[in-house]
């Protein structure tokens, strides 16, 4: 079958400040998780298994609020949400709040896959992996030094979409939540509309303060910018001018349309992305 | 103070088909809860406190698959969703698969108060009612006859949207999800914009099949439309009409304008609702 459309995607690690050095570090781990979708994109791959590839390396990177590495609760435990969605189909699948899981984000494609729900919190989301032979980790191996020692609010999270040669759209989203969260605390990241969105007309990724995006149902809102026709790279701006008016509040967003262009845009000091597509270089901002 | 809107509020008692001979209770039952709301909106309380009075009184009443009376999930055990939200200050509160809180709607507005978080789940949310001191119940105290003897699958969800004097909006949704589901579900009553959702520009609650209504996000769709100045009648019905369309699945929406103007619309059998308002006659209907 001849391709259709030319792939692309973009990935981002989170929006917040960066204080420390791992700005460039930040950076390549960008690079790397988007070179990973790219790949399966390149080779007739569906959006749905790149966005999921390209999250899962960032769960895997320690320097990112996802998976591994993700931020303590008040309990001093990690608790992770993350959500996956295909825009042709509306298929989605989504945990929140799970503790022992290596990467969440495969757990929500189970869900996906499963079909049953779109959503499983908690214990819930724990009994269906273990009913389904999904691997459990000890909660303690996903913490690392850095978040024993750290007393900062950060925004972390990680997202990517992607679209297909074949012209479908996909968005995936997984996070650590924030840095001294009550216990049970569900963020913007697994909930349909909010930090996740797809639909034939886009696909939509979003970090920041998760309660202030949920207030606006901002991927949601961006989805629909594009529906009405309006450019990726306004509609990411727009989208977060109004979370700002509305909200007073701070976050990123990276999205594309049915034609497989990119956008992002940010309110906040930082937000490393990267962005690939057939006949342009890469594109690796903070 | 003079009021200056004239004060509306509708509530739902969730869609779907009503096989039993409770169509009258049910009526009955919505009548009682919406005016619970009304008294609070005629004395100049506020619409948030109305929508969450209402839905007390729908939670409380065994007939409704919210609080007592909840539906059971495959381990035979009752969980629950909640969701309140204000329009004009976008603050929301939600919990998700929940046991043992006899008025989740209650906790609900509790984690908004809080203004930590937005919605908190399982376990999580369970230790928050420990902390405020929140009273808990027995988590088969919630669990009636009727229940045990379930086989069918049906689509309760009880809510309320109301409107005051000040011409705030508010909408409130609470739900013991879909029967047989599995521990940890979450449908869309608790997801801010899926199944409840409130702005500026309008306040609305959903029911029907949970997975479905959170693709399209449907309560958010709606409030885009009352925002595009569409009429709350219309809107509720092409919400409807867009859900279906998309996904082929089967919901009821209840909602108020910023004007006080009431709409409803299902595309299921029945859905049990009343509506008041100031010089206007009661308006029962399934």
């Amino acid at each position: 079958m001849q391709p259709r459309f030319s792939p692309a995607i973009i990935v981002h690690g989170g929006a917040g400040p960066i204080k420390d050095d791992s700005l460039a570090a930040r950076l390549d781990g960008c690079k790397a998780a988007a070179l990973a979708g790219w790949q399966i994109l390149q080779e007739g791959g569906s959006a749905l298994d790149a966005a999921e590839a390209a999250v899962i390396v960032l769960e895997d990177n320690p320097l990112f609020n996802a998976g591994t590495g993700s931020t303590l609760n008040t309990l001093g435990k990690v608790e992770m949400d993350a959500a996956v969605m295909e825009g042709n189909s509306l298929r989605a699948g989504a945990v929140a709040a799970v503790s022992g899981i290596k990467n969440p984000i495969k757990l929500a494609r189970r869900v996906m896959d499963d079909g049953r729900h779109v959503m499983l919190a908690g214990d819930g989301a724990l009994l269906f992996a273990r009913e389904i032979g999904f691997p459990q980790c000890a909660p303690e191996a996903l913490i690392v030094e850095r978040e024993k020692r750290r007393w900062e609010s950060v925004h972390g999270t990680v997202g990517c979409v992607a679209f297909d040669i074949n012209g479908k759209l996909a968005a995936a989203t997984s996070t650590g939540g924030i840095f001294n969260k009550l216990p049970g605390r569900v963020g913007d990241s697994p909930l349909i509309g909010c930090g996740t969105y797809a639909n034939a007309f886009g696909a939509v990724s979003c970090t920041g303060q998760g309660e202030a995006i949920m207030r606006v149902v901002m991927a949601r809102d961006a989805a629909q910018l594009l529906q009405d026709g309006i450019d990726p790279v306004e509609a990411a701006r727009m989208a977060v001018e109004t979370l700002q008016e509305l909200t007073g509040s701070t976050a990123g967003i990276i999205l594309i349309d049915r034609h497989g262009r990119i956008g992002h845009a940010r309110n906040t000091t930082h937000m490393p992305v990267c962005a690939l597509q057939m006949g342009a270089p890469v594109v690796a901002v903070c």
